[in-house]
């Protein structure tokens, strides 16, 4: 450690083909002495580590386990301990990073560890590197113009109950992201039946990775279960020439 | 050429930090045979191509101006004739990828090269591959949290006259990310200060690049010209801890 600095970094490494992970975070990976990534107790072994894996060589990997559960007491308690260990680590002049899957400021539990982080250790030791989202990637996969012009864009996460929320958004925004679909997915393919604009829609999950899966047939989602890990993205109104 | 499939790639490089690239990007302009780069008329030189430049080596380079103008049909010539180029190219089995800023889906002017495009090259030859906006690097330079949890985002351009579109995207989303701010700067801030968003606002100007411009002291702004090539990120209620 000789006396150096100690830095950490967290760093989006995009949705899931390890090459759209950037220059930069593959740099800061094999320059790294400690390799920190969240672990869902559903999803098993860390995505984010599998999109790292060809950069990490032998590092020390450290696996926090962050439970699938809205309740914020509930999980302070592990974005503490993790933050607890990485503000340890680059005390001692480690340089450590924190891998998240997309864009790490996005929808990430980077969020919260990183809001824990800054209650230990300065400023000027903490750094985020931006990556490509979710949404970004479906775009590119299907050709959907996610805004042009003066459109405006919503991201809305679908909640549990109620989607007076995705309603709104659809009646008011040019192009709409739904994210963490999940379970509702048959309910929102209904809604945007209703609306007339199921036609204008396409439906990515998994995108990048090995389980591709994308379909314009909104219709053919009301029976299955593949809400996890995908995005549907809604434009209202057709650009020029569509 | 020896017979080979021609390909197109519209490749999104980042902010403008050329560690920002994708490996995916970096590759595919070190493959291409021809690099086509859109060169706006008071931008000079292009900044896209300014990213790539490390990658680019010899390899000869397309600009095609697209004048900064918001009248469609004055622009269409201008779109078809690069379409037009690129497709003679891959048609003579050539691989060209084409250069946009930040992600190549998200208020690109690749939006219109691809409908072009789409009209007369298959879609097997057509490929996008998506970069990191301006907004998440925005984001992650300034440690801003753009969504956690359920939180709804509003990406909103900054419309010429009436604020209108900007104020209720305000009203009803956790986060709104203005772009193309430009010279509605001064108006933009005056909005927000009187709804009293002023403090939980960050503006980033020439984000990853040289000129990068960074502030949450929104009234220092009042009197300047910072607006172009710059975002603003408001959160209306803050996140946990802050």
């Amino acid at each position: 450690m000789d006396g150096r600095q100690g830095t950490f970094w967290g760093l989006g490494l995009g949705p899931g083909d390890p090459e759209l992970v950037t220059l930069k975070a593959r740099r800061l990976i094999q320059e790294a002495d400690c390799i920190v990534v969240p672990k869902s107790s559903i999803a098993g072994e860390s995505l984010a580590l599998e999109i790292a894996r060809p950069f990490v060589g032998d590092k020390p990997v450290l696996q926090f386990e962050f439970p699938m559960r809205r309740n914020e007491r509930e999980l302070a308690p592990y974005w503490a301990a993790a933050a607890a260990e990485i503000a340890d680590r680059v005390g001692r002049g480690e340089r450590v990073v924190f891998l998240t899957l997309g864009d790490c400021l996005t929808y990430s539990t980077y969020c919260y560890v990183l809001q824990e982080l800054r209650k230990t250790l300065p400023e000027s030791v903490i750094h985020s590197v931006p990556g490509v989202t979710s949404f970004a990637a479906a775009a590119a996969a299907t050709s959907f113009s996610l805004g042009e012009k003066d459109e405006r864009i919503a991201v809305v996460p679908v909640p549990r109950g109620d989607l007076g929320p995705v309603r709104r958004a659809l009646e008011e925004y040019d192009t709409v992201v739904l994210m963490k679909v999940a379970k509702q997915l048959p309910a929102v393919v209904r809604l945007l039946q209703e609306m007339g604009l199921d036609g204008q829609a396409v439906f990515a999950s998994h995108v990048s990775q090995d389980g591709e899966f994308i379909t314009r047939d909104l219709a053919s989602l009301l029976d299955n279960e593949r809400g996890y890990l995908s995005v549907i993205l809604v434009r209202r109104r057709g650009g020029d020439g569509r």
